[in-house]
């Protein structure tokens, strides 16, 4: 998908919305579990009920990779599904990889081509050769760590090299790679006043925000620093929508959680007369 | 395994070689694709015409990864033959993950209980609690990357934080973390040199060598600088022991390779009176 095919549908949805779907079948109401695959069963029901009010989703592999053999098929059928039926939504594979030259091609292979993911996050500490060969897809976007939104964010990421954090580093050396136009940023919006910095440095560029939920206010600050001329955000919720409820009301309680996320963006959208 | 136990193994098997499980259908002999499961026919000959002479096998999992579902059933059979023919094999699953808190620990318990790994490469961008999920593991290895061998390495790793490296600052935080017993680290061979300043911070762990090739000559500066009182090392080579022939005989063909570093090795510790 391209950028500008984002921006489209962000437009059009009036959302920045992308759904984490973190799977996890202890969490998920219990009728599913008698079903063949009820993670496919959850992620279906709550694509079928959102899908008009987010722009994205990002399955985070662990959730699957952790049932072995049968999670990695519950995550194909999920982006086969999403391909199919909702070919519109960027699919975002939230995979954190990162490893070097051709091992790094045959990761961009297995996401970008394998399971046709628009998108996947790569952590940047191996840098330029583990990052390029993912760049290097056409109209595919590779989403690289940059201020991530867990305490441990501060062992490394915050500490100055050359009197400035190395997440801005990140950021700046990483925009001199080949083909850094299909970068994406992930953003942590605890740390949502770093966001002013970060947007000087990649005024362009798509981040990606986890660590809004619907109670947590942060939407507004978020968007004040983090919004650019062609919106430039995507902002992730997942428990906050996915666990809304876990009785066989749980799709319509989750699109509902997605729909008060949704209209806070179109407000935001319209105070600042974005695609209208 | 305990740290013990692979100690014995070593100086058992006077090695401490790790051969690098990175399969690839393009680089495997022609007469094995017509297999059910080419990629753990050829693990297996290479697993049974080499295991005396190692003491670790590291599947990179991109490797298996990049052909899907068929991919992962590779991994599986050929951890499981491991596991089950070989239980004395320290096996590493070179993943290369990194996560946060609970998305880690799934993490860990697909590759510590579901596949039943020894031990997992882990990436540390994004600190503490990234980390010490892997850790709590008893008797289960987190490999963390310190500097690595490719080029990319210089871009952040080498950055001076507070007048030090950045993977001397990921090697001295690690330590803090809770369970750090458990910790080994990746450094590459590259820079064999960088290993004695290495050695002075961490001076108990297990390093894990990548990049040196039975053509490298470089065996003996790694040794130089890398071992301690209890090895301490575990040498990587992948390619220049899997693909040594492309033939019928590619099994007879790695091991005669691995056989060299093994004598190199049997060599290094005999000359250093290491478990003799």
């Amino acid at each position: 998908m391209t950028t500008e095919e984002l921006v489209e549908q962000i437009y059009k949805k009036r959302s920045f919305l992308c759904i984490g779907l973190d799977t996890d079948l202890e969490k998920i109401p219990p009728h599913l579990l008698s079903e063949p695959d009820p993670i496919f069963a959850f992620n279906k029901e709550i694509i079928d009920a959102t899908h008009h009010l987010c722009v994205a989703y990002k399955p985070n592999t662990a959730f699957y990779e952790a049932y072995g053999l049968k999670g990695w098929e519950s995550l194909e059928r999920t982006i086969n599904y999403l391909n199919e039926h909702h070919p519109e939504i960027f699919t975002i594979a939230d995979a954190k990889r990162g490893d070097i030259g051709n091992t790094a091609t045959r990761y961009a292979k297995a996401f970008f081509e394998a399971l046709n993911f628009d998108s996947i996050t790569v952590a940047p500490y191996m840098g330029r050769d583990s990052i390029e060969p993912f760049l290097a897809f056409k109209n595919k976007h590779t989403i690289l760590l940059a201020l991530t939104s867990n305490p441990g964010a501060f062992d490394f990421q915050t500490l100055k090299v050359d009197h400035k954090e190395l997440y801005k580093q990140v950021l700046e050396t990483s925009r001199t790679y080949k083909n850094s136009n299909n970068l994406m940023f992930v953003v942590g919006a605890t740390k949502a006043s770093f966001l002013k910095e970060i947007r000087n440095i990649v005024p362009d560029h798509f981040l990606l925000v986890p660590g809004v939920g619907a109670q947590g206010g942060k939407l507004d600050e978020v968007c004040g620093y983090g919004l650019n001329h062609q919106v430039g955000l995507l902002i992730n919720s997942s428990r906050g929508i996915l666990y809304a409820s876990d009785g066989k009301d749980f799709a319509e309680k989750a699109a509902a959680e997605a729909r008060l996320l949704q209209l806070a963006m179109a407000l935001e959208l319209k105070n600042r007369k974005l695609g209208s």
